[in-house]
């Protein structure tokens, strides 16, 4: 298999995308990315490599999405590896923009939004996260356009789980001509769901962490209610809780567990904020 | 001249285009409107229709951009009289769907906002009105985007001056691949600038109203400064000014009139608002 393309250009991309489109490719993955690629990320990519002629991962630290304090800095750039390790998925093109490229006149005055549905849960402790990771997922959804009789499909893993709800929002709001595809969560084999940010964690912290799935794991199993849960994610070393709540998996409204609804979960564990969440 | 083929569903519409480039339309014009055709529309009409293959007019009253208490409800509908204008100027389809087809989810939880920059003038009396005109439009881009290739062009009056601004940083900002083409001002012979609130305004009050185009004039040719400007406005019978600024027409920064400059002003004639707008 060959090394991907690495466009840094919105034009670079576009006609890459055209020529591939041009020579016959009859649909277009991709998966959006801020880099520091994991195990999870490379599932995602297999997928997204598997179910499209042309599979694309874009790369890039969107500083929309960080807000004050956070770690838009400090956050694992490492675009040679990730290549590389993309090169081993098959992945065709790597879309890899500076910020400047994806915004040239600076913070944008004309955004994507999600108003109040975004400022709950996740939202509530990030506030413009979930704006800034639409307006930059939109604009990669209108820049890749393969135009119509080309499916075009989106690859989001459901450990961000109000993140692919307002991901499946947007594309119904706004009209995209894209499919969103999720994928389910990877962990490691002792539970803990993958994310960039596991690499912040100490080995014990990374021990204390593992509270989060099992008590998801208890909860679904009907082990626990849902106040127990919360007594015991707090109980755990090292570990403090945001919020543990199940909600409705259409509209993210507050739920009492039962089947079909959508338990979510964030700590900090030392000082790394993490989430995940499980269908009871 | 046939008849315009009138889609009313964003499918339908999206079929016709894919079949009119399909058969050799080489290029894509929009103009979007809320209906009410004046002459004003069909001088933007005539302007699509040459300029592009296929030329489409989409005819929707649009409620999110109708504050609470504004004309949403009593707006003019008079979809059979707008598509016998638009057949005699040439164009190929016109778009006019319900509310219903185009937020079938309701009121869009994902939206297009433009922050602080349509919060002032307009904006400030007039809230939320552009974030729904926005909203509104990045849809029908999405919608009708022709594919690569395909030439797409989105036609606005200079008379709405702060949301062509508004659209052009939108374009730019979530990379629509559509170009703006503004349209000069269309007027009556005394200079009133059409606008489908004229209906409105008795014979006396469409009297009155030509205070705006007069003093906008006396503006620009330098025999008022903005304050006398100001006054000059705020006496006319049945007139009452809202604003009266120049602005930089790159970025609507509050500046001195000076050539180059745009004057915007907004009054209420008797009940109707009506806005006009010169460079100096």
């Amino acid at each position: 298999m060959g090394e991907p393309v690495v466009c840094t250009t919105v034009a670079g991309l576009r006609e890459a995308i055209a020529q591939r489109v041009a020579g016959g490719a009859e649909s277009l993955g991709l998966l959006p990315t801020m880099g520091a690629l994991h195990r999870g990320h490379l599932e995602i990519a297999r997928r997204t490599r598997a179910e499209n002629d042309l599979a694309v991962v874009s790369v890039f630290v969107n500083p929309l999405q960080f807000g004050p304090g956070e770690d838009y800095e400090s956050y694992p750039r490492q675009l040679e590896q990730d290549v590389a390790l993309l090169a081993r998925e098959g992945v065709d093109l790597v879309f890899a923009p500076d910020v400047r490229e994806m915004y040239p006149d600076g913070t944008p005055v004309v955004s994507v939004t999600s108003g109040a549905a975004g400022s709950i849960l996740e939202g509530a402790t990030r506030p413009g996260h979930f704006d800034g990771a639409l307006t930059v997922v939109s604009k990669l959804f209108t820049i890749m356009a393969p135009g119509p009789g080309v499916p075009f499909r989106a690859y989001f893993g459901e450990k961000d789980a109000q993140q692919l709800l307002l991901m499946q929002r947007m594309v119904r709001d706004l009209d995209h001509r894209v499919e969103i595809r999720p994928v389910p969560i990877v962990r490691s084999p002792e539970g803990l769901a993958l994310s960039s940010r596991n690499q912040y964690l100490s080995p014990e912290q990374a021990g204390h962490a593992l509270v989060l799935h099992r008590t998801l794991s208890a909860l679904a199993a009907g082990e626990l209610t849902l106040e127990q849960a919360r007594r015991r994610v707090a109980a755990e070393p090292d570990v403090r809780l945001d919020y543990l709540v199940t909600v409705d998996p259409a509209n993210l409204a507050l739920v009492e567990p039962a089947p079909g609804t959508l338990a979510l979960v964030a700590a900090w564990v030392g000082p790394t904020r993490l989430i995940d969440n499980m269908r009871i």
